[in-house]
């Protein structure tokens, strides 16, 4: 009984869900923005790679928003206001992914006119978020090399889902002993249509194949 | 209307959780097996602690279990099974933590007997199984120098009821910049109770600490 219910409920929610996650998509439209959902686990470098495509935004004259997402505190909110991006930050207390209304809500503070592109930097959590659209245009699924090699193996439906999947901090996967040729197959086996980028965000290397990717 | 109700529901799902914790608690307690619940971020080095504590203890002539919780693959159900532990693997499909109703079931397939010490290495994520207790007599939150040093202020619920806090990656805390004091002094912010111990699953580093911790 309980369990009819719950999943009754679990159903309804991701309709409303999708129902908002498609106002933000029009939103985003009408004022001729381009937004991007970023989605990984915590440390997998979400933050840094916004950073850096921030630098290549900028140098194209583009202006940069953010929406940061966690569970609790601002460090991601401040590092994006220290990098000149115009910033709000989402804490969801004790939930596990950002949806499309709290997301909503940030996008009313946040003036629309004054940017060209919006990352999404969704809490960091490979499972939950899959679930909620935010109402982005693309999904990035973010892995990190430190992780070891059977993150996909263990997360199918989150990167069978992903329109870019991005293989970060390469420059460690040989100290952590990861084969990162190892992941690229896991993750072609379950998506053949996403980009697979191999990325240094804290050198940069690789984030410009990335930007091309998100704008493509 | 929808809140309330999802909320009711909630709170009956964590109280019958509770209820088969106790459980599981007391199955434990009954053939005189040491239970230690294992959480993290996917590749915190959850399961390669689990294999040096393995090492240590069968050293002792202990005997152990453990059950692989993830939400796809038996990637650390075949690694703890290579090690000599009697494990059991248990996928949660699309759900973001085990719980004690899982962890019951995966006890019935394990012969207690012929088990000294069970780790339950919970899926990777450091929100949702903060609220699934699961029978465990202590809770293991373990963290990843690679993380980077935000972890505890993003999520500190999980941190603030922990039990045992593990730092491990210490060797690469250098590399990719990290200062481990800084999250020490974080965690003990909002937990003075818990020993934080410093380790590197790979070399084994500071493993024996981790073993005394556990069974003291």
């Amino acid at each position: 009984m309980h369990k009819t219910v719950t999943l009754d409920m679990a159903e309804s929610i991701l309709e409303a869900n999708r129902g908002l996650a498609l106002q933000n998509r029009a939103l985003f439209k009408g004022h001729g923005v381009r937004a991007f959902d970023f989605l990984g686990a915590v440390g997998s470098g979400k933050t840094m790679l916004i950073e850096r495509l921030q630098e290549l935004l900028e140098a194209r004259g583009q202006r940069v928003g953010a929406i940061a997402g966690d569970v609790a505190g601002d460090d991601d909110h401040r590092r994006f206001l220290a990098a000149g991006i115009a910033s709000e930050n989402l804490n969801t207390g004790k939930d596990c992914h950002l949806d499309a209304h709290m997301v909503g809500h940030a996008l009313e503070r946040m003036d629309l006119d004054l940017v060209d592109v919006v990352f999404i930097e969704n809490v960091g959590n490979l499972v939950c978020p899959a679930d909620f659209p935010l109402g982005a245009e693309k999904r990035v699924v973010v892995i990190s090399t430190t992780e070891g090699d059977d993150t996909v193996r263990k997360h199918p439906l989150i990167f069978r889902d992903a329109d870019v999947c991005v293989l970060n901090k390469a420059d460690l996967a040989e100290p952590v002993g990861v084969d990162m040729d190892v992941i690229e197959r896991d993750f072609r086996t379950i998506n053949n249509h996403a980009p697979f980028i191999r990325t240094c965000a804290r050198t940069g290397e690789g984030v410009d194949r990335l930007l091309e990717a998100l704008l493509d």
